[in-house]
Parts: structure tokens; C-alpha cells; sequence
């Protein structure tokens, strides 16, 4: 492309594509991913009281795409264990962010601009797993691009899309979601990279590799970095995301017709109900509860979130069901 | 065999094992499967709120067969995705039954003639599926029956035996119950088909195996037709079954011990409880509440189910615990 | 080692090492295994309603590790079932403890001088499975220690570690448990087990293999024993566990920061709650139901235990939360 010879950004691309990752970057993605793991709820118990399962969660975390995209691929699940440098720079890791005398460790990283740099280093990382996970796939098969994506995306967001596994050996089970359910923002952006890699590899997509991982690099630093400082969880693509959405997932479909006739029948209850609404005040707060464990419940949650929209009265319908 | 000389089957059973699925008996078989899919309950409400775990989750009932005998013979899971043109067949299946404009494939496909048909396609594919499963295993293990049927059912019924799993994509999840537990009629017939190629295959059952093909095909079809158009659930084979279980897993077995143990305790409870059942009425209501969670509870309804034959005094007693 | 050629040692371990598992002490092991299984609350339920359920969970307590390791490894899972013999032997054992007339074999098998003599078997095998894991690891990892004790751990104690997934065959689910969170007896001895083989088998332990299997055997059959003899369930390393567990995760760690916090902060409600105590019983009892399914409450729980020589104060708190 022309406006990289313009721009000399062709010396730059091809030196990043030249980066090693190792040690610093995959350091940096080590610390970055145990501490989002202590910040999880009831993570700090389960290091003091079975430490054992606290690391294997944490090496869940730093290799889980490994170990995702090795099962898919029906290679060694162990392969990423034979590594004994990088199993041994994540576990010191693991030791430091969670048992550092007075904690020094965890609260140094957790400084803003320490954070914002480390976390700009694991963003790289993701440009070196999508592309590795996506070389893999097309030396097994050739032709096949969603195999690709599938493992692309595998690789770079591992420790997301098995979550709901790695939760469970902390001994925590939330069935009601996962990231297909609830993509979470380095789920899709991993996503979004690998079809892009994808697309390069099958030479869809008119660009150099080495550009390619410029750009993509550029973009989820940059992004990643604003998101931190602005405290913003909005995605860049809410737009896109919502237009597609739109125009593929909704109209008449077979759920809206759903919709609108509950509507019909809540408008009816709702006249009825109104003046016994006093007595049911037990039956709701119990209803209320339920919505801890009810999966079914938890998915009616998501959807409200999307229909906000909506007028009220649906809602309200809804909750006296 | 001389009765197909006679019949003149022969050349019938010489067609029929010469016939390709592909494109239309898979697309039957993708459509019946993603409609079972949508007539779960909550799944509507998911392909609104998540179209990609709705498509995930069909792909699973349309490719779960091969996915599950891929992860149990050491071969790549994502193969299924690799057959593009499948992946592609089943997707805009997928596309038009949740989100055709006036749900009209969905409601043309559920007239009753349409999907007698459609119906009767899928089951055909069943046979090419546990024989395909079948013979991969023989290739692999010669002499194994156990790994022939193995293989050969998970091929056939890998959408229900992974059924746990396929639902937690969705959000769902009911440990209580699985297909090994309650067995549906489809997994049945798809473990009698597995025993019969895999003793076919051994030897064992003197049929050449395009009659085999020919019998089990129209066994399958004729039955799940007359299921459909009757609208019941029996299956044939209930008394058979009932009398296997009676002449092997009953009798003086240990749990029958126990249940008698427990009879005799339940009849003493009984008569000192009488006078104070008013007391724990709500303790009742509690228990009531309780089966919805647990699993125990969910095995004891179960259990239930087969003991209609005995006399009500024990299933009180079981209650009243 | 001297010791052993003073001791008259060297033939005894020879003989051991030359020792064939199969049938005797395999069947042993199928036997205790299955018989462990049939004391599960709710399985004797699960053996009269699902035959399949209930053979295939017996299958994971005897194949569990074969399963596991063969995933870990990339190998066939359905490997352990293509040895028929030993399926069928397990088979047969499965069927007379579960549904032998008069429940003769279970009885038998239970009376303490038989099931000493099978606990002890079951244990040699432990030291046969775990050196095959090790061993296997070795053929395909050269020089990775982590592997081989991952292999030979999974190999050894496989059933225990898969546990969940094998209560989920018979219905229940108890995410809040697992073998990592709370390590039993056996996971533990076969854990120190794979790191003493792999130790070995890297040379790093100066001792001869026959002579380590002769060691690890003696010590896990007799320690087995004492335990079945004296009824405790104390581990021979509770003092080891606790200096190391003390020296390396506590102190100033960040959970001891949090917790004397939280003290401070019960104490305050404690003067404050003092008064209201008799108004919130009906509150403490909805939290007393709650650690039925709570999976965060069940971790407390495991911390309690740890906890025991803090004082009762900051217990109180905790559950006022």
C-alpha cells in the first residue's frame, strides 16, 4: 500500500512483526491476566484457602487459549504445561500478585500508568496469538476460513470463552451467562481479528501481514488505553453492532410476534391485577430472589438490558408472570 | 438372505445405500434439528439477545454428532466446521427458521405434512450416520465391539448425549436430568442401530450390510411416522426393556432392601405424624420449593415415574422426609 | 542403595516391580472403586432407574484415569473401552455389586478383613498407574517435569479429579467442590506420587525405580490400613502441609489485610446490631438456606475450617454479612 511507503510506517510494521514476545510482553500479559483474576469475587478466599486451585486458575488464565485452541485442534491439552519457561515465569507471577509480602507486587501494577502500559503490552500479545492461532489452523486446512476464525479467536480469547470451567475450579458456577451469551469487549475485538487475520491468510483482504499486525496492534492499544483512562466500557463498534443487528435479527420475526402478544395479555392482567397488587407483595419479593438462580430468569436480564427501549409496561408485565 | 431374492429388495437395499445425503436429506436433517432447537423453551428469547449462541447452539444439535465421536477418537472437534459447504447449508437453515421475514419457513415447515416428510428425511440420515460412526471405528479398532458401538452412537445421537453442554451455550442448565438418565427415543433407536452395525460389522449378525441399511431405515422411518401421527410416545420396544429390567436389575437387589426398610420406618413416622400435621405445613412448602433446585429431589421424581406400581403409602412417606 | 542390599530388599523389590496387575489386582481395584461408588448418597436410586447411568459412572471410577490422561495427551478417549477384557471383568463387577441376588458380593466384600485386603490391592495398582503416566509423559515430553506429574497424577487419581463430571452422569452437580479446592487422601498420595516418579525418572532423585515402587507401595498400603484400621481420616503430612502452607501463602498477604478490615468493620455493627438481634432471625434463617446452593457461601465454609484458631468474633461477622 502506498500510504505505508508514504507514511514510512513499512520499517516500523516490520519491525514490530520482528518483536519477540518473550519475556517482556508475555510478562506483561502474565501480570495483567492474575490480576483480573484476584479481582474476581471470591478469589482472594480461595488463594488463601487452596492455593493449588487458585494457580491452576490462574495458568487457566495466562495459557487457556493454548489449551482451548490445543483441544479443538485435537492436540496435547498439556502442550502448554511442556513449556517449563513460561509455566515457571507465570507461576512466580502468580506467587507475587498473590502472596507478596505487604502486597507490593499487586499494588505497584496496579498503579494507573503502570497498569496502562502493562496492559497496552498484553494487547500485543493478542495480535501474536490471533496470528499464530490463524497460521496454525491454515497449515491443517487449507481452505477452510471459518476454521480459521474459529481458531483464532480460540487462541486469543481462551481464558474468556472457558470461563465459565475456570470458574468452576475456584468452585463458582454461573451457567446463566457466558461469552457467547454476553460477549465481553477482548472477546470481540479477538473476534473481529481474527477474521481480519483470516481473511489475509486466504488473501481476501488486499493488505501485507506485517501491515495488517500494525494496524490491528495500533488500534486495540489505542483503543484499550482510552477505554482505561475514560473509565468507558462502550465499544467502538456499539454502532455497527446495532445497525447489523437491526437490520439481520429483528423485524418480523417469529420473537417480536411473541413480544407484542404477551403485551396483549399483560395490558389484560394489568386491569385485573391492579387492585390485588397489594396482596402479591410476598409472591414478587420471592420472584425476586429467584432471579439468582433461575437461568431462565437470568437470560429474561439480558434481554431487558436490550430493551430499554420498550415502554414500561411490558416490563412490569413481565416481573408478575 | 432369500427373502430379499424373493421380495425383490435387493436392488432396493442396492439404491438406498448408494444414495447421498447431501444436499437435501442434510438439509432435512438441519432443519428438523434447528426446529427442535427453537421449540425449546427460552430459546427464542436467546436468539434475540444472542444470535451467535443461538447459531452456536445449532450448529451443536446439527454437528454434535461429529464433534463428540471427533473429541472421543483424538481427532480436531472444529472438523465439522471444516466442510464449508455444510457449515454453510446449516447456517442460512439456521438464519431463516429463527429470522425469516413473517416466520415463514418456520410455519411452513411445521404443517404436519411438510414435516412428516422432513422427518422421515432426518431419520434416513440416522443410518448413514451410525454407520459411518461405525465403521471409523473399525478401522481404527478392529476387534472392539464396545468401541463400534460407542462410536457409533455417538455419531447417530451426539446432539442429545452432549444435550448438558448444548444448553449451557444457551445459558441453561439442568444437571438433573441427561440422556444417559432418561434415554429418548431417538438416542434409543440410535444405540439399537450401533449394536446391530457394529455386529453386522463383527460378523456377528449374518445380514450383508445394504440389508441391514434397508431394514433399520425403514424401521426408523415407519416408527417415527407413526409416533408423529399418533402423537404418542411409547416406545416399541417398552416391553422388551421392562422385561430386561425386571429379569436383571430388580429382585432381591440391595435398593429394594432399602426401600422396604424405609416403607416400615415411614409407616411408624406415619402414625406418630398424624396428629401433628397441621404444624409442619410450612416446612412442607419449603420441601415443595426445594425440588426445583435439587438434584437428589429431580432422581427421586425419576424414580417416581417407575414406581407407579406400588402403593401410594411410600411415595407419601418418601415426601414426608 | 546399600540399605536395600542389607536388608535382603533388592529381590523383593525386583519381584514387585515384575508383578502383572491383571486379573487379580485389577479386579480389586474395580471392586473397592465400585463399591465406593455405591456409598454416594443417591446412587442406589440411580442403579434402579438408569442401569447405562449408573454402569458408565462406574466405568469413570475404574477408567477415570485412563480417560483423563488419554484427553490431556490427545489420545483416544474411548482407548480404556477398547480392552475388552478389562471392561467386561469391571462390567461384571459393577453388576454383582449393584445387583447381585441377596446382595451377597457387596456384603461380603464389606466385611472389614476382605476390604482391608482389597483396599491394600487397589493401592499397588495406584503405584503401577501412576509410573504408567509418568512414564508415557516421558516418551513424549523428554524433559518437562510438569507434564509427567500432570500425567501421572491424572492417570493415578483420575477418577477423583474428573468427580464432578461423573456426578453429573448420575444427575447431581456440587460446583462448589472439587479435588483442587479440597484435595482427599488419594489425590494427595498420588499427587507426592507423580512428583517422586518424575523425580526419578529425571534423575534427580538418586534412587532405582524398583526400589522407589517399592518404597511408595509399602508406604501408601500400610498408611491405608492405619486409616481403615483406626477409622481417622487425619493425612501422615497435615504437619508438613500446614509448616508450608504457613510459611509461604499467609503473612502480610492481601487476604490478612482484608480480613483484619473486615473485623474492624464487624465490630462496629456488632455495637450497632447488638440491640436488633431478635429482628433479624427470620433474615439469618434464609441465610442459612442459602448455602445449599450458594457456591461463594460454600467457599466460606472451607476457610471456616481454616480459620478455626481465629476468634469467634470475626466467624459472627461473617455471617451477619
Amino acid at each position: 500500500m502506498d500510504l505505508f511507503g508514504v507514511l514510512h510506517l513499512d520499517e516500523l510494521s516490520h519491525g514490530l512483526a520482528n518483536l519477540s514476545m518473550f519475556p517482556y510482553f508475555d510478562m506483561a500479559h502474565y501480570i495483567v491476566s492474575i490480576m483480573a483474576l484476584r479481582e474476581q469475587p471470591g478469589v482472594l478466599e480461595v488463594s488463601r484457602v487452596s492455593p493449588l486451585a487458585c494457580w491452576f486458575s490462574s495458568m487457566l488464565f495466562c495459557f487457556g487459549g493454548g489449551v482451548l485452541s490445543a483441544i479443538m485442534l485435537a492436540e496435547p491439552a498439556v502442550a502448554p504445561l511442556s513449556n517449563s519457561t513460561s509455566v515457571l515465569l507465570a507461576s512466580i507471577t502468580w506467587y507475587l500478585v498473590f502472596y507478596c509480602p505487604m502486597d507490593l507486587v499487586y499494588c505497584c501494577a496496579a498503579l494507573l500508568p503502570l497498569r496502562l502500559v502493562l496492559s497496552g503490552m498484553k494487547e500485543v500479545t493478542r495480535t501474536w496469538k490471533v496470528l499464530g492461532g490463524v497460521t496454525q489452523a491454515h497449515s491443517k486446512y487449507k481452505d477452510s476460513l471459518m476454521v480459521m476464525i474459529a481458531i483464532g479467536w480460540a487462541k486469543g480469547a481462551g481464558g474468556g470463552l472457558i470461563s465459565n470451567f475456570e470458574q468452576l475450579v475456584r468452585g463458582v458456577w454461573k451457567p446463566e451467562t457466558n461469552e457467547l451469551l454476553k460477549m465481553s469487549y477482548p472477546t470481540k475485538i479477538t473476534l473481529i481479528g481474527a477474521v481480519l487475520f483470516a481473511l489475509q491468510q486466504t488473501h481476501y483482504l488486499p493488505l501485507q501481514k506485517h501491515h495488517l499486525m500494525l494496524i490491528y496492534t495500533i488500534f486495540t492499544v489505542v483503543n484499550k488505553s482510552r477505554m482505561m483512562l475514560t473509565g468507558s466500557s462502550t465499544s467502538p463498534f456499539a454502532g455497527i453492532e446495532s445497525a447489523i443487528y437491526k437490520t439481520l435479527f429483528t423485524g418480523h420475526s417469529p420473537y417480536a410476534a411473541l413480544i407484542s402478544e404477551e403485551k396483549k395479555a399483560c395490558i389484560k392482567n394489568g386491569a385485573t391485577n391492579g387492585t390485588t397488587s397489594t396482596a402479591t407483595t410476598g409472591g414478587n419479593r420471592v420472584a425476586g430472589k429467584n432471579t439468582l438462580v433461575s437461568p431462565v430468569n437470568g437470560q429474561s436480564g439480558l434481554l431487558k438490558a436490550k430493551e430499554e427501549s420498550e415502554n414500561a409496561e411490558t416490563t412490569n408485565c413481565k416481573k408478575s408472570k
